[in-house]
């Protein structure tokens, strides 16, 4: 087998375009937010807080980027039953709080938006408008 | 738009007499207390543990005013089915505790006050006697 | 005395535009760079990492951002006889590393920017044409 | 021998008549300061933060009481060629950095305070001015 293999990397400059449809899409909606990007190991690209976000939505847009980026799904798609377990177990950043989508280009999951201060709905929403900026996957939640 | 916008700042003369309101108040309910007062940034302002209050309880305390300033609301006011997701999430020090209260003058959130070691209620009253101190705005839980 | 005062904010579109002119001089430069902008209160409110930053080079500038906005001044102005003492006493986040420069605005500090990953020069240089997006006052290091 | 043995505590009320005759004095000198008290076992007792304070020297004042409380001496009494290797092996917290005085009563050790954010002597003078609000012993640096 082969001691590598090819793979795309998101690039700041996608991860700033993606963070600017955020921004404009919760603008839209009247919803202050905190907008994280992550590369596909869960580490900080990108990042911004909105005039008037809560400041501890900054920890929970953090969290669902990086479980999107790990799971390579949205979050919220963990069983239930199973999500403080596995929250605790897994350091702390696992979460299963909806507004983390994985950033899905030519199949491959290049990293992830979290997005939090909003409603559920609202986080979701305005991570999809960060996937449409950089021409992502959608993702359903 | 614009660079910068205009706001307010709690002062230490402000925070310290918030703290001495609560003081009064828990001494009137004979209730020993830990009373922590941030400003907007959830940063400490003014602290103090009265004789005979719970230890650990100054981290309660601390980690309702940081949410309260946070999320501009008073504590407890969180879907109950998400407030354990949000408080591993979000690091830990976001809380659904009672106790903790915005300090909001002239429709300015301008920094929090928590309170920790009584019961749920005496916490929330001794804090409402902080926001009086100071001319805040009531906050009922 | 009084409870308030009046301050000034920087917004997010400020923090947005400042990341802006900083990553313009950096790609000028030929150095990719980690760029940190964090409020008076040293929470951070806008960042992003260039492709081929160091990885690591994100907490120095956010150690350097949060360091400028506590002290609002230029890091590395601490006495070097001090400044290992100063680090480990104020819980790491403290430093001298060059890099780190206060946002000041109609002489108020609002805020601080950090940057990491090049030569401490480059880092200067980079913060500085941060400063200049937002017409900030001007900080020699 | 005995199981227990007689001690003094200090009240809230004595700590935040220290915490004032430590703002007063700092009002006095024209500094913005950071001021700790804690008791006998390094726990935080009470503390302000003075408009236009260093944050960061918010977690140096506290390890320069945590300091003096746990050596019932003087900051800065250690030996300098052994002062870094004890502020790591001692967690962090100890510290070398002036401005850290026991609070010593009736010849017993029974806190300290801390205070951080001016020079050095400014520090240790607005310590100073916290013992003699509650007359106790005088600490010559």
């Amino acid at each position: 087998m082969a001691t590598t293999k090819p793979s795309l990397k998101l690039t700041h400059e996608g991860a700033l375009k993606a963070l600017a449809g955020a921004v404009a899409k919760a603008e839209e909606l009247g919803v202050a937010q905190n907008v994280t990007i992550v590369d596909d190991g869960g580490n900080l690209l990108a990042f911004v807080r909105m005039d008037g976000a809560k400041l501890l939505s900054r920890e929970t847009s953090m969290s669902k980027a990086i479980t999107a980026a790990s799971h390579r799904q949205p979050t919220s798609r963990l069983n239930p039953a199973d999500e403080i377990k596995l929250a605790i177990a897994g350091g702390g950043r696992l979460t299963n709080l909806e507004g983390g989508l994985p950033i899905v280009i030519a199949g491959q999951c290049i990293g992830a938006v979290g997005v939090g201060s909003g409603t559920g709905a609202q986080d979701v929403e305005v991570a999809r408008a960060a996937l449409a900026a950089i021409d992502a996957e959608d993702q359903k939640p």
